[in-house]
C-alpha cells in the first residue's frame, strides 16, 4: 500500500465496509472485524461501535490508536474468521496468514493485502453505546490490487460485496467535497 | 409492504443501506437521504449522524420520531434527488411521486415502495458530533417487491449495488442471534 490523500479516507467507509480493526500493544498485536462503522466528517472522524467482548475494543481504549484495514472480496473468508477467533486463542496474524505492513503515525499493524487502511487516533468514547470516535490521521491505498470490490454484512451471517456502479456526481456537485473520487 | 419481526430491522442496515428518512410535523411530512447510519445494538438501537443543514435533522429533534425507509437500486435517482432538495423548496413526496403509507407506532410516514421501513423513536442526541440514537419499534417488509438489491453510498457521488452473495452462516453461527435472516 502507498500513502494517500487523507480526504479520500471516508470514501473507503461510507458505503458500509466491512473492517478489520488492528490494534498493538508492545509485542501483542491482535485484529478485529467490526462492520458497525459510520462517517462523522469528512476530517475524518468515524465511528465504531463493539465492546469489552472484543479484546481489540479494550486494547484502543488502552493504546487511544488503531488501523482500519478495509478487505475486498477475495479476503472474505478471512474476514469472517478474524470476526469468529478470539485473540486469545491465537496471533491472529499468523494464523490467517495477514502481510503486516508499517504504519507511519500510530502503533499498530496495517494488513498490506487489504483495499486501504485508515491509521487512527481515539479521540472520544461515548461509553453508553460503545462508541469509539476515531480520527483518521493517515490513508493508505492499495492501487495496483485487482479485486476492488468492498464487503458489506448483512449481520444475518450473509454478506454481499459491491455490485452494479451508479455514477452521479453531476447531480450531487453542490453537495461534494472536491477531489475525493475513491479509487 | 406488512409488517415484519423487529429483531430482523437491523439486517437491513448493516451492510451500509442508503436511507430515506421520514418526519412529520403536522401537515408537513419531510425526507432527507441519509448513509452515515451505524447500527448500536440488536433490539435495534440505530445511530444515524446529520446536522442542522438538513431541517428534517432539527424536526427529528423536534418531535422525537422517525421513519428509516431502505430504497432498494430501483430508487437510486430519487435518493440522490432527495439529498439535493432543500425541503423548503418543494414537497418532496409529491415532487418525487413517493406513495406514502401510515405508520403504525409514530407519527412519521413510510414510503411504501421501499424494500423495508423502520419506525423510530428518538432516544438520544449527541451533540457534539451530530448523533441521534434512535429506537426501532416497528418493522414494515416488502416480501414482494422485485428489486432485492440496497443501495451503498462511497460519498464521492458514486455508489454501488449489492453484488454477489456470500452465505457464511454455518462459520458465524455461535455469534448471530437466532432467526433474523434479511428477506
Amino acid at each position: 500500500m502507498i500513502k494517500g490523500n487523507l480526504d479520500k479516507a471516508f470514501t473507503y467507509l461510507e458505503s458500509g465496509a466491512v473492517l478489520l480493526v488492528c490494534v498493538s500493544e508492545g509485542k501483542k498485536d491482535n485484529v478485529m472485524t467490526v462492520s458497525w462503522q459510520m462517517v462523522l466528517d469528512f476530517t475524518p472522524l468515524i465511528a465504531i461501535c463493539s465492546g469489552s467482548w472484543n479484546e481489540s475494543f479494550e486494547a484502543i481504549l488502552r493504546t487511544k490508536q488503531c488501523c482500519l484495514c478495509v478487505p475486498a472480496a477475495d479476503m472474505i473468508e478471512k474476514a469472517v474468521g478474524i470476526g469468529t477467533i478470539h485473540g486469545s486463542q491465537c496471533d491472529k496474524f499468523k494464523h490467517f496468514n495477514l502481510k503486516k505492513q508499517k504504519p507511519a503515525k500510530v502503533k499498530a499493524p496495517l494488513i498490506g493485502g487489504c483495499l486501504a487502511a485508515i491509521e487512527c487516533k481515539l479521540t472520544d468514547y461515548i461509553e453508553p453505546y460503545g462508541i469509539l470516535v476515531l480520527k483518521g490521521v493517515q490513508l493508505w491505498e492499495n492501487p495496483l490490487k485487482k479485486e476492488r470490490r468492498i464487503i458489506h454484512a448483512n449481520g444475518d451471517g450473509t454478506f454481499f460485496a459491491d455490485g452494479e456502479f451508479y455514477n452521479l456526481r453531476e447531480k450531487m456537485r453542490e453537495r461534494l467535497p472536491e477531489g475525493v473520487e475513491r479509487l
